[in-house]
């Protein structure tokens, strides 16, 4: 133990890692000696926090008697300016021996993957660290451990709780960008009169999450709290899961997950049903996409992706039904948030215009939802779904939702700044890659600009003419559209196929 | 590809990670942008280089026209504060797809693994995609990948050549304190006549390695041409690799594989080989010291291990003479640079006190190096090193090397704060702890504190009496010092045995 230091916030945003900082020739230790190994330990009353250590030169910086440290570490630590706080080379955390256990292919007990949970979850675990729990545990994990992860997970954060043993939800992998259908659902199933709180996410790595799409229409920042008193009032909701932490190690692994492109079937089924199980779901329909650009690739894996969900889903008292779906290109016409806003409410509308992908696919997985209520004849939930779109009653309950969840934070205009991309050649769509397209919305603007993205024109199997829009890119901000659109024309994401002959590969 | 913005130096020393910072009100981009994925990519002319993103929301650090990089970004991108720069999301590096290739299971080929070297040799990988290559690595290794990984890690790095077929070296897998025997073989058979060009490594974890210990008595932080002169003129030296850049990427690879304990024998093989070919030595002993607190636990470990080692200087065309020696317990007396220091010169100087156990493996070592020399008779090794030693030769070789590597930078005198750790019963010493041996020298100070460490009074075998002490702790600063006692008090790594009846754990 060394020290003590006086604490000072470092106004830097170290984005999940918390970091501490030393002034090279502090007064009170040698920093050096603390930073060959991962982390120090800092403690200044309340819990010890964790941090990565970076030594300052800078003499403005930090007084030669301090320690700074960064938003994430100041925020961790919950202690004022000033506190004296001893520092001391941190051990690695305990459970990095089941960690290390699991890389040289053990089974890992229950109480070695709670230990390792608990710890991810108070943030004692550096990136790499994470990195290496997870690919350890992508290389194999039981269906004994993804059952036990999804537990731990669950229980390391809060729990939801609601009247009614009847609590359904609809959830889907992902992967497809605009498939929005959840918006459609929830409204659906609420003005049936089953009860779905659904929590989202928003986009880590895609152009929008449905979190990022439904905050185009309401306020999606609800906690706990606020969520009960929607769905009390009208029977589901459509909110962030961000402040009602229902699986806070979930959110940490998948911050590392994103960037490591790393998505392995364990660690997916405990990610999903960790967050169902702590938010008091029942009764679950899983959306399960498979396409060549999708998570899922083929037949086969879908099938055993199908199998471990309804393994853990078993185990842990959930009802679930697994349906395998069309991945093979975008669903609706919009990706982004506002775009796809947009092709969400043209669908509960009834506009003529609305994406009849979009439509048929919500009418399906809603009719899978209704079809877990007993009370229902078995075999009319398609009618039911269809019936309650088409009346109106599912517009009037998304109005109702989105009152009660408040107003919208920002307006959402549409990305002025536009262009066309054509086809080079006639012929026919024969793909869409769904990760190009993603990777061009995201580079147009979106999710952060909520009405940068694309609007899709051509879909798979429709004819287009040489010069021709395929789709039209939208940015807010010059420097992303310029981005954008230099991106599209090195690879639009297109195949156009002509009658005869070899396909074509636009742009 | 966002900019320019301006470059500043922010004077943060990030160890290894090099960081970029951008002003929250950047009047350039928008931080938010960038900072989901992993890294963003700055272009300034010459080579583009990779940086972790943080943002800065304190105006004095940063204007909003400029980017920030800490000292490791800008000693990588080398250019001067003022140099517009280009920041854009950086795609991970293609080789990243062989990685995961890998955590599925896959045998890289050499094709990929020289595309993952280049990669991390340029810094391109974040540590946490260094822990994933690491772990998937760990979980399997074929014999065909880990020579690939040797000859792509040596290939990346400089490489040394000498006039003449006959280069040696000795080396040893590391783990054992005290086990200074370079510091001993490299005069004598330096002094025999062969060529002896050794470099090493400065302690990561451990409370020292050979090139700290050595810079008690010289400088070591020899280039290559410095290097070629000592060689030239006295056959031999002992320096510090780090700036001979013999496996750039291996020195990468290290500094994530300490901190996560993690040392799979593919990479070990892989790191030393790669090192030895890259430095042009053609004959090699080995040193691969078994116990169950070394790296190697058991004799099964060890002989896997040492085919491992054959399999891969076979095909590198490199000799090798692999020895499995006893290390269930620290070499020689000292434990930290000073001490060790004083445990090789009282070896060279033929002291009466000199360590009789370093003295022998030092002399063993030595032997089979000479045994290396086609001019030696098969089997005189042993005795021409013990006359080598005996005779003084190898002592006044020492005194020519450490001339002409010139001044040791600091001096190094016996840390002045000591406490001494006593038996807490009458027995015998049964074992000692080397792993935690070398955490309470490090306590001590050591490698930082050169004359900080632990001086072992008994080893194993040695009677003591209740209240005798077993070692004595030296510490230059007083926070190690009460960090060091405190924790030799709870745990002094030692084990006395009764004459009858169980083992009583010290302290």
């Amino acid at each position: 133990m060394t020290g003590p230091l006086r604490l000072r916030h470092v106004p830097i945003d170290t984005n999940r890692e918390p970091v501490a900082y030393l002034p090279r020739h502090s007064s009170v230790c040698r920093p050096e000696d603390f930073q060959a190994l991962a982390k120090i330990e800092l403690r200044g009353g309340g819990t010890p926090i964790l941090a990565t250590l970076n030594i300052v030169d800078h003499d403005d910086m930090l007084a030669r008697d301090e320690v700074g440290v960064s938003d994430q570490a100041f925020a961790l630590l919950r202690l004022p300016e000033g506190t004296p706080i001893e520092i001391e080379q941190a051990p690695p955390p305990a459970s990095l021996d089941a960690v290390h256990a699991k890389i040289r292919g053990a089974e890992l007990s229950q109480g070695a993957i709670e230990t390792i949970v608990a710890d991810i979850a108070a943030m004692r675990y550096s990136r790499m660290e994470i990195a290496a729990f997870l690919v350890a545990c992508a290389g194999f994990l039981s269906t004994g451990e993804v059952l036990n992860l999804t537990r731990a997970m669950a229980n390391v954060g809060a729990s939801l709780h609601w009247p009614g043993d009847i609590v359904v939800d609809k959830h889907c992998i992902g992967g497809v960008p605009g498939n929005r259908t959840s918006m459609i659902v929830v409204p659906i199933v609420a003005a049936h009169g089953l009860a779905i709180p659904k929590t989202s996410s928003r986009a880590i790595t895609s152009p929008a999450g449905t979190a990022d799409t439904m905050e185009v229409l309401a306020r999606v920042d609800l906690d706990a709290s606020e969520m009960r008193e929607v769905v009390a009032a009208e029977g589901g909701c459509l909110i962030w899961g961000g402040h009602v932490n229902l699986s806070p190690a979930d959110d940490i692994l998948i911050s590392v997950e994103r960037p490591l492109n790393l998505d392995p079937p364990g660690q997916l089924v405990a990610s999903i049903l960790s967050k169902k199980l702590a938010a008091g779901v029942t009764r679950l329909v899983l959306d399960l996409p498979v396409g060549p650009s999708a998570k899922v690739r083929d037949k086969a894996g879908a099938l055993q992706l199908r199998k471990l969900f309804e393994y853990v889903a078993d185990q842990i008292g959930l009802a679930i039904d697994v349906g395998i779906t069309d991945g093979t290109q975008p669903i609706g016409r919009g990706i982004g948030p506002a775009l796809e806003a947009r092709d969400v409410m043209q669908v509960l509308n009834g506009e003529a215009s609305a994406p009849a992908d979009l439509r048929e696919r919500s009418l399906q997985l809603a009719a899978r939802v209704l079809e877990l209520d007993p009370a229902l004849r078995g075999g009319s939930g398609l009618a039911r779904a269809r019936d309650l779109l088409e009346s109106g009653a599912a517009r009037r309950k998304m109005g109702r939702i989105l009152a009660a969840q408040g107003r919208p934070p920002t307006g959402a205009v549409l990305g002025g700044l536009t262009h066309a991309i054509p086809a080079v050649a006639d012929g026919r769509v024969s793909a869409i890659d769904c990760y190009r397209i993603a990777r061009l919305a995201r580079a147009a603007g979106a999710p952060f600009d909520k009405g940068a993205g694309i609007d899709l024109l051509k879909k798979v199997g429709e004819p287009v003419e040489r010069g021709e829009p395929l789709y039209r890119l939208h940015s807010c901000l010059d420097a992303n559209f310029r981005l954008a659109v230099a991106a599209a024309e090195t690879d639009c994401g297109y195949r156009v196929g002509r009658a005869h002959g070899p396909e074509a590969k636009d742009a």
